[in-house]
């Protein structure tokens, strides 16, 4: 008998040689069903391999990350078999399981394949997944694989046996088709119900531009069809909603290849949008007691020498920059931090002047390679919401949970139900990586948990994962459909304080050493408004949005009442502007509902006449005639509904 | 006879040898008395020199720069005499005439000075001065001049002596004094009256730390007692405004060895001022249809190669910033005008879209000499309120007039009554020094020079002094204390349009260039906070200064009430902070003066019953108890005169 503990803690003892099948059927017919791989004592297992020892088990389903990458794994398998069916000839070298989905690289030797093939392919492995063919790992020697792999004349698979040791090489055989495999598969191809090959490009083999080229084609697959339907709509709905596309269209930002790739210039529209996410969180960080520094974008290397950045980023960074005849090197500043630290260090501080909570709006530069920049998501410029809270040990506790509250009230703001956060603290068995001694550890960590606690936040505890100067708290947001983003983050950091030799006089009248906080609700400008791009498809928040309203006139007589209307707009600090080309009415909606406005006002003879205006709500259509000032209290009513103060 | 002209153009007669003096006696008896030095032909001379040629004639008196200098010059010749008298064997070396005042190094040998001794000097000059002694000027050979000086045991007017030529070496006399001396002095000493020694410092002889060490003696003289007083008073002044100082006791800014020389920190303070003045800047310019935009603060190098700037700076300034391993190579950027003709490139124009008018506060880097660093008015980073409006050629006028609107709106808003401008031109016989055709020039100095007029500037037109891309005018401001700061300035420029192939499409359909106007009314935020902490001696306009209240308790009995104050006053929008420590209220008030709140609000058991506040106005006393509303709407009317909003 063996002994097989579960994740919920149970413990159940089965024959020697039971599977992790048998474990799930053990739980209940239902769960088995659902039940596609395994991983046993920390190894990936297939939910067929016999078990012989005592061991602690986790049966995955679809739903885990590590069930879906099973799953695709072996629709990889299946798609080999197609292509090996209908490509005769055609060499397989490596297909994995990856983020959404599978690729298999090929050598397709003379032959070549197009989008237009993948009907064919698709149908294939559909045939073949109907066949319920199970999946069933064998072990081989090292010249029974090679054998096999040269007689079927493909060097690729050649080569990777070449370099596994004899004893750990194994295959996976389903249905005719056998491949060389480390294992992770599910039970049977039945369950693969839909499929759909997504592209194809040139690949290196092993990734070397020198080797020769295959044809890397990428597919994924789902246990219902309903899946892959949503999953296309998803995609489709992504794309519209990729924040390059949307701020071109917005006219928000834009790139220069003379400026430099990876540095955003930000157009009228998008610089007034920042402006106003600024002015936001300048608003709410006033209240919660921050105060506004400015300090230069380039420091002395000397600096990021002692703040420890130069000799951890230096050489993949941005070089020094020199100067004329005076020997001076300086950088572009990576961070804000040293600068802010020695803004701390340019008075004395007792305690009863602190928390200090320096807040700065600072573009940072770090290099990235030019194939690592994505639109305004990975950039080599951007600028940090950035804050440093210098407070003493006593104070890390409630510091902690006022920054939770105003990270809340940014994502509330800009509607970001959605979130989880995750708690990153010290290895306990490895406090020698950590600065710090226990008790200061203690008592942040225990800030962070109860903090996180008593806000009620949906967290995950990461043991070992805290910087090596503190622990921290990083915050997801998911966005409207579905996908995850990084956004703020809260560090705690007991380093830069003693780098910098940090000072405040206590109540016993000695120096002691203050804890800093590290925090920044957006991450970035630049980050958070392609997050907030993506999230509302460029639909923002009535407050946020570039214009709330446009005046559309019937015909090019009624201009000076548009420009009444706009003025009255004006006065009530609504953003408006007008169209007054001579285009059809039709037409200008179209145009307006394309740039997204929230309301069109419509106007004519009758509006003239009464001092009203029609109103058309983007998305919705028309909504009503109403006085302008009726329109105006609406607008209002609707921006205070999500745009509230921030309360301390 | 020979003929004299004159500066007004009248042409007049003389005997041959006739003197300065003879031809400022012909004008009036009352203006010969003031004339102190003349130049003759573009050449300096005496009032005494004998003129034998026709030629040109300009009389100097003290109100003149020249003949000031002369005036310095000449007391610099007796000071020495007086040192000679007093300090017998020490050894002349140079004592020209400075900006304000002279100096003369000294070798003193064993002899030391210091400011103990300047009375007893001073003293010795006014004697020498009473003497009325003329100077005189007379040629020497070079071996009369070497053997006086060896005979006198002086190296260093014999070292002077050996570098002129023979021929051109002249003495100067006067009393029983002689120097080495080109000459250009005051008729006789009797003139000096008044004199005073300011300060003494190490020079090396020719500032050369290999060479021996000098002792130089700083002066300052006047014609009239009253004139040093002034001139003392306003040193005293000065030196209370200095904007260092100030910067420092109004916590505005500071400087970190360690982020680097000549890059200011903003502290909370000053970061707040900063952000009312660009705030107010804001709202001006977006009436006057500004639209922000936001830029990085590097370019790749090719982007001011383009713009020609690295041709012409760069050598001298930051080094290109090199990347690990891509081979790019960015420049810190210098100007904005750059990345803003980017963002004019990145869409396609109509001649109905134009003006597009392009405004950023852009931290710019520009590499000083750390010797030439100078608080915030010489610095290496820096951040200008920069705008680049692209318009036509027929627009220029308009524009240009427009900018002049908003400038003297800055100037008037911010308490700068006095300015003067000054027009630059090409120079008509050098056309082929500047880019762009005679057409486009003359309509773009003619633009200015209309607005000019127009506006009613007080301004000087300087032939040649354009830019080679353009004319432009630059406003200069006098300050409190009567001293001058260049400040704003508006370039016409033809050259970087050119250079970045910017186009419109204009109304004959076919691509034209648009001519740009960089601007930038306060000229930086650095040097403007800098004047304006000058010329206000650090008390700001009302709605400028970091705090307008200061709550002051009688005794902490009232820290409610307190509270309830500052709540009322956030609630109108005016600032304010307490001092609720247990002080008396004569201190506080002595602390409140000198951290220059314009209004202290005293609080004691009558104000809390009769919900009143006891009003002083900074360096004016008590004015009154009133209720807190009515304090209030005072504040709000003081504002309202002098923050109008500016009107288009």
């Amino acid at each position: 008998m063996i002994k097989i503990s579960l994740p919920d803690g149970t413990v159940k003892e089965f024959e020697s040689g039971a599977t992790p099948m048998d474990v799930a059927k053990s739980i209940s017919e239902g769960f088995a069903r659902n039940v596609v791989s395994a991983k046993f004592n920390d190894t990936v297992v297939e939910a067929s391999t016999p078990l012989t020892t005592d061991g602690s088990l986790i049966l995955y389903t679809w739903n885990d990350k590590e069930g879906k990458k099973a799953f695709w794994h072996s629709t990889s398998h299946v798609m080999a078999q197609a292509i090996e069916q209908l490509y005769p000839g055609s060499k397989l070298t490596i297909g994995p399981a990856i983020e959404n989905g599978f690729y298999y690289d090929v050598d397709f030797g003379e032959q070549k394949i197009s989008e237009n093939d993948f009907k064919k392919i698709e149908d294939k492995m559909l045939e073949i997944a109907r066949g319920k063919h199970e999946f069933s790992m064998r072990s081989s020697t090292k010249a029974e694989a090679l054998s096999y792999y040269k007689e079927q004349n493909n060097p690729f698979k050649v080569e990777l046996i070449e370099n596994l040791e004899d004893g750990t090489i194994t295959f996976c055989d389903h249905d005719t088709f056998t491949d060389l495999c480390r294992g992770g598969h599910i039970p049977n191809t039945g369950i693969i119900k839909a499929v759909k090959l997504m592209s194809v490009a040139g690949a290196y083999w092993r990734g070397d531009e020198k080797n020769p080229q295959l044809t890397r084609v990428y597919g994924v697959s789902f246990p219902k069809q309903k899946d892959l339907k949503e999953y296309l709509e998803l995609l489709e709905e992504a794309k519209k909603r990729d924040h390059r596309k949307l701020g071109k269209e917005l006219q928000l930002f834009t790139f220069s290849q003379k400026v430099g790739q990876g540095l955003p210039l930000w157009l009228p529209k998008g610089a007034a949008l920042r402006e106003r996410l600024e002015n936001f969180l300048k608003a709410a960080q006033k209240k919660a007691g921050y105060e506004m520094v400015i300090t230069p974008h380039i420091g002395q290397k000397e600096l990021y020498v002692t703040s420890g950045h130069y000799e951890k980023y230096g050489a993949d960074s941005f070089q020094p920059i020199l100067t004329p005849n005076e020997g001076e090197e300086f950088l572009l500043k990576p961070m804000n931090c040293p600068h802010h630290c020695e803004i701390y260090n340019s008075a004395p501080w007792s305690y009863k002047d602190l928390p200090k909570r320096f807040a700065e709006f600072g573009t940072v530069y770090r290099y990235e390679q030019s194939g690592e920049l994505h639109g305004l998501t990975r950039v080599r410029g951007f600028t940090q919401d950035d804050a440093h809270i210098f407070c003493t040990p006593d104070q890390l506790d409630s510091e902690f949970k006022k920054v939770i509250d105003l990270t809340l009230y940014v994502f509330e703001s800009l509607g970001f139900d959605e979130f989880t956060a995750q708690v990153s603290l010290r290895d306990p068995e490895n406090k020698e990586k950590y600065i710090g001694n226990d008790d200061v550890w203690e008592k942040a960590e225990n800030a962070i948990l109860s903090a996180a606690k008593e806000k009620g936040l949906n967290y995950v505890v990461e043991t070992g994962e805290a910087a090596f100067y503190g622990p921290k708290l990083d915050f997801m947001v998911k966005d409207a459909l579905g996908r995850s983003w990084q956004l703020g983050t809260i560090q705690v950091d007991y380093n830069l304080p003693e780098r910098f030799e940090l000072t405040y006089k206590g109540s016993d009248n000695e120096l002691h050493r203050p804890v800093m906080i590290h925090r920044a609700p957006f991450g970035s400008m630049e980050r958070f408004v392609a997050v907030l791009l993506e999230n509302t498809g460029g639909n923002f928040p009535l407050w946020l949005t570039p214009e709330q309203a446009i005046v559309l006139s019937l015909s090019e007589k009624y201009e000076k009442y548009s420009q009444k209307v706009l003025d009255l707009l004006e006065n009530d600090e609504i953003r408006a502007v007008s169209d007054d080309r001579s285009e059809t009415i039709g037409k200008k909606i179209r145009d307006a509902e394309m740039s997204k406005v929230p309301y069109m006002l419509i106007i004519g003879e009758q509006e003239e006449k009464d001092g009203t205006v029609s109103v058309r709500r983007h998305g919705e259509g028309d909504i009503g005639t109403m006085l302008i000032e009726d329109f105006t209290k609406l607008v209002n009513n609707e921006i205070k509904k999500t745009h509230k103060a921030f309360e301390v």
